[in-house]
């Protein structure tokens, strides 16, 4: 496959134990070619995103691809961000302590690149967005063509029908900045969210993570030291022996799509009150009496089944290679 | 069966053609006796439901059964009414223009009515709510051993993992009055919630209604009348050629539970925002790092499978018994 016929991907990340998976699993997938980085608070304060994304690039040796820092604060700003460190540690890569990375991020805003790239190349250029929405929101807001411009954005988000993550209502991406969750559902881009109702079927377990770490490849070894911190927590949290691949899932998503099956309908966000984070997708054939807030929407598509086999299978296989 | 064994209920009802439906079957049930009638605004305001019920007993020869009027308005005082009678009529029994009744509800109202009874029969009175939970969530406030006096709460509401029936987030009942819903929910009774997710498997033909309307049955030919404008909303809103017995299903797992599954959790309902109105059940295991509204909370049955044709037989061969 020629580089001209790859798809063109920017990873939007808050690194984040599962994100470094999907980083390395996008490096090694030879369909896909990673234009950019950009970063976002969530698993960890962004300055930290962006140390990380830098950090995993050089352990890559993929030190030219450009990194473009994220918004430190929500859209609406003034709202306490929610930092998953007790997930990922307080490195956000599982408390291994690794040296400061020699590279620096680029001076665009990781908006300002988003839509720098998405004029660029129109039409071509899919977004893998693993964090809270606000940098897309911010570049649907700076350019109003972005949404027709940006390929497809593939959002690793919500929970549609199933009980979240942060509490019973909101899974953590969207409670992360639920007001440009809902500015980026209904921006009318090509959309694929791929849920907790869909993630949590992937399962990475005890058995594979040994096979990691006898394996020769480089990102093998260097995931399984950092993989013992989001093993504990998923023990601690679920009590499972495996752990749940969402940032390589929605990854892989965007590689190839024919994994997934999804449905269509428009997406809402809850703002306020105890569901604040909660997403609804509206399935239903009922014409409504009322015109309500998801009338005359643009529909995204909600990812509803997934072959959890064969992502778990080409997730170890990428990362194995040496 | 002797009197004595009867499972004792109370209907709180805004009839409303499925309610009409749901009393009659009640009346035909030697498994239960009806105790009382309170009445609640929903499909009509609460003056025109309280009309309806002593209507609709003197229909049946039971005038004899007091008819207790409920609240005008939601708990929180000031929010608008939403009343269904583009699905009921205007006069909330399909336009048929039936003369006044000649009875009167007795002085107490339904709320005080719902504490005298519960603490008359302590676990012995089964309120079957099918409308919005103002009366009950008033007579919890009016009395705060109302939740362990009262036998069960078989609460017609809710849409729970599938959209609303009002929009894509919320049910009509629990849409009605939100704030008396959490509160209900969260009361500590005995509760069994029957939502659209369940009623909405519940379908009553074209066929059914040939048949109720050949049978020699008094009330099946009644409710033949007043079901046209039903049926004609069913096909207008969900395009199918027959309608949802919502009511009696609410009834009939009153009558006898083991024709629903259910499961168990806390329910909190959604009071502001774009999905005022959403019920949401938590189910997951997983222990939530930070305690949510839905921590320390008396959990709920809510139903989750119906044999419906069950249900639909019963409902039939009640109403067909002349």
């Amino acid at each position: 496959m020629g580089e001209a016929e790859k798809k063109k991907i920017i990873i939007d990340t808050d690194p984040g134990i599962d994100d470094a998976m999907a980083i390395f699993v996008a490096l090694r997938s030879p369909e896909v070619e990673v234009i950019g980085l950009t970063t976002i608070f969530g698993n960890v304060y962004t300055t930290l995103a962006t140390r990380n994304a830098l950090h995993l690039l050089e352990v890559a040796e993929r030190g030219d691809i450009p990194v473009a820092e994220g918004s430190h604060v929500t859209v609406m700003q003034g709202t306490k961000l929610r930092i998953a460190d007790f997930v990922h540690g307080s490195d956000g890569l599982g408390n291994q302590n690794f040296p400061p990375p020699k590279g620096k991020p680029i001076d665009q805003s990781a908006a300002a690149f988003l839509v720098e790239q998405a004029n660029l190349y129109p039409g071509k250029v899919t977004v893998v967005a693993l964090g809270p929405l606000t940098n897309i929101a911010l570049a649907v807001q700076m350019d109003p063509t972005f949404p027709e411009k940006i390929g497809q954005i593939v959002i690793l988000g919500g929970a549609f029908s199933v009980n979240g993550n942060v509490n019973p209502a909101a899974e953590a991406n969207i409670f992360g900045d639920p007001e440009a969750a809902d500015i980026v559902f209904t921006c009318g881009a090509d959309i694929l969210a791929v849920g907790i109702n869909v993630t949590h079927q992937v399962v990475l377990t005890d058995d594979d993570r040994d096979k990691l770490e006898k394996s020769e490849g480089k990102f093998a070894r260097y995931l399984c030291k950092i993989l013992e911190l989001y093993f504990s927590y998923h023990s601690e949290a679920y009590s499972t022996k495996g752990v749940y691949l969402h940032d390589p899932t929605a990854l892989l998503a965007a590689v190839n799509p024919s994994l997934l099956t999804y449905t269509t309908g428009v997406v809402r966000v809850q703002t306020s009150g105890i569901t604040r984070g909660l997403t609804l997708l509206d399935t239903t054939k009922k014409r409504y009496g009322e015109i309500t807030e998801w009338s005359n929407k643009p529909t995204v598509k909600v990812a509803v089944t997934v072959d959890a086999p064969a992502v778990v299978d080409l997730v170890m296989e990428r990362l194995m290679y040496s």
